[in-house]
């Protein structure tokens, strides 16, 4: 067994089906070696023609990736400079070859993954984590940084643009359930959180997370536009007047539930 | 203090962290002062390099953003018509800037967020809601017109097409938990509110969520031919042969589990 | 009444308001002559300035529209060849047709709905199912094939690429709500599931999902690139050695709890 097969073992369960499990005690820190492991693996799946699917696992259940290798910081960011197969820096083709594989890929999440952990989790086909013990964090803005590996491309599409700078920006995942004596105190203890962070991670977070999930300018004019024409309809001009002979503007039931009487604005 | 400014004031918690109150009384109804208050607040946000967060909430704990100001028509309707600093009209500029700046934005709801309201709490960056005490809603279709402020072309983003659709065809925020007992009463109400609406309002609605929302004919054909080649495979000549010896077609086991005996489907 | 029409019964609730009912006994199999009475009734929706909104339905409770009809191989494949009104396959064309047309569509959803009949779902504006009695499911992977009718296209925009490979290359719907003791058996049902299927419709269905749900490598470099310049930033400098003397890398409080700690890093 060579040094960097050490960090990611393969267990063969069928010709159809193995497993990969992270293996780097005491904290399952994702560096260079676990980056070769990964491209050895990849290597084998190419080369594997009976291969349906790969679950991904830790030994750790602690600790599912911790984050970067931040002890080796060359070694860690030479993945993003130097190129593997498809061209693209190793960390970016680990990822991606991972994602076009015709090999299906699981992640089996028990403890923490945070940062490129998160991001290796989001490059995978599907995700199923233990609901009393998983952890997951993009924890880079908090550091000064900015997810790097697909997250800011990867969470918008995973859990809408809202979600994704809350826990990109907020450095989190936290739960949005709020009942109403909660709501003040979770969004200020939640901007103040922000509000200690660097602006220049903010800023290039949310300018990534834009660039793959805002509406163009174009499709907001069209929208824009079409709403002045609505406005001239005569059978608008119609609904306009009665909502204000009903009340509109004015404190009372209209105004309290607009949204139901619409169903039956017109009726006698 | 302005007269715009006081339907916005803002607290500065610390040079990061501010609030921004909607205070508007008695309803809290977004109209030209508002976007003045907004436009205001956009240039101190660009002039402020220390600043990471704004928090925006309403003076009023049953109304956060009532609706447009159909009082006052004419003004109205000149923010989507007069171009505010970014070159857009003003009322989608406060919008896009909001959503572009690089300082975080956070919609905290209680009361009623409808119409233009709805649509600025979906240009924020994220949005907490009073589980007890809120209520949203697209309101311009059962009133004969459609959304026009960015609700058609971000609600897809953000909760999926169908349910984009339900919220701006059916005029308001619905459950759609649905116990069996529950099913044929709700959806045919939600058909008889549809069915009163004006039909124009609708396809207009319906056309701005297309074009941010549907795979493309491209898209559709690629899929359509690519099943057109797999059925000649001769392991999946295998499979559908199995299929109807095991009873497919026929009313029994097979047809009722189907999905589950699909992966036992070869076993001796 | 024709025999056609016989598979799919309309009743006229008002003018703005039919309902579509299945009518094909005794599986609501999903054939020719089903697509003849949605191609009958999408020309007389054209038709009707009136109608504003469709309801879909079944007669049979327990099979809202049980797969493909394979009995008849050349009809059904017949759809996917031959051309109708919009020029696309008459079976594309009318999932298309219906998605496009002003009037809104309601499928009411009780029984089982797979294969076509999930991928008519799907095409509907808005999807309603009953809590207690409902099946959908994607039954093509483990027959061999792999969905052609859009359901590769339009389940990634309704639930993320992850839950529609799952539900796609898993050939079910399942529920992923999943307590600490249920994960391994859950996951490892699913590899082996996932492992006894053809390699064939595995990757020719992830492949149709990645088209339409995949972040491009420009903007996964626009992150990486960035990402990189972040490091050199002299505050995230400033942070990341802080974060190494509270003990990164190490076991202990700051690894278990690294982002609840980002909030209050640089606090003396």
């Amino acid at each position: 067994m060579t040094e960097s097969a050490a960090h990611l073992r393969i267990i063969e369960e069928t010709p159809a089906y193995w497993r990969a499990v992270f293996d780097n005690p005491p904290l399952s820190i994702m560096g260079a070696r676990m980056f070769e492991g990964l491209q050895d693996l990849l290597a084998r799946m190419d080369a594997s023609p009976n291969l349906r699917v790969v679950v991904f696992e830790s030994s750790n259940p602690e600790f599912y990736l911790a984050h970067f290798d931040l002890d080796d910081i060359a070694g860690s960011l030479g993945l993003m400079k130097t190129t593997g197969p498809s061209g693209l820096p190793i960390l970016m083709d680990t990822f991606v070859r991972l994602t076009k594989s015709p090999v299906v890929s699981i992640a089996k999440i028990r403890g923490r993954a945070r940062g490129v952990g998160s991001e290796f989790v989001l490059a995978c086909d599907m995700r199923f984590a233990s609901r009393e013990n998983t952890a997951l964090a993009q924890v880079e803005v908090g550091s000064g940084v900015h997810p790097g590996g697909g997250g800011t491309e990867r969470l918008p599409a995973l859990v809408g643009r809202g979600r994704a700078l809350e826990i990109i920006v907020g450095s989190s995942y936290v739960n949005r359930a709020l009942p109403d004596s909660e709501l003040d105190g979770f969004v200020d203890a939640l901007a103040r959180r922000i509000a200690s962070f660097d602006r220049r991670p903010i800023e290039a977070a949310k300018n990534l997370v834009n660039q793959v999930s805002l509406p163009s300018a174009d499709r907001l004019l069209d929208g824009s536009n079409s709403f002045l024409t609505s406005v001239t309809w005569p059978e608008t001009q119609r609904r306009f007047q009665t909502l204000f002979e009903r009340g509109l503007n004015k404190p009372g039931d209209t105004e309290n539930r607009f949204s139901e009487l619409l169903g039956t604005l017109l009726d006698n």
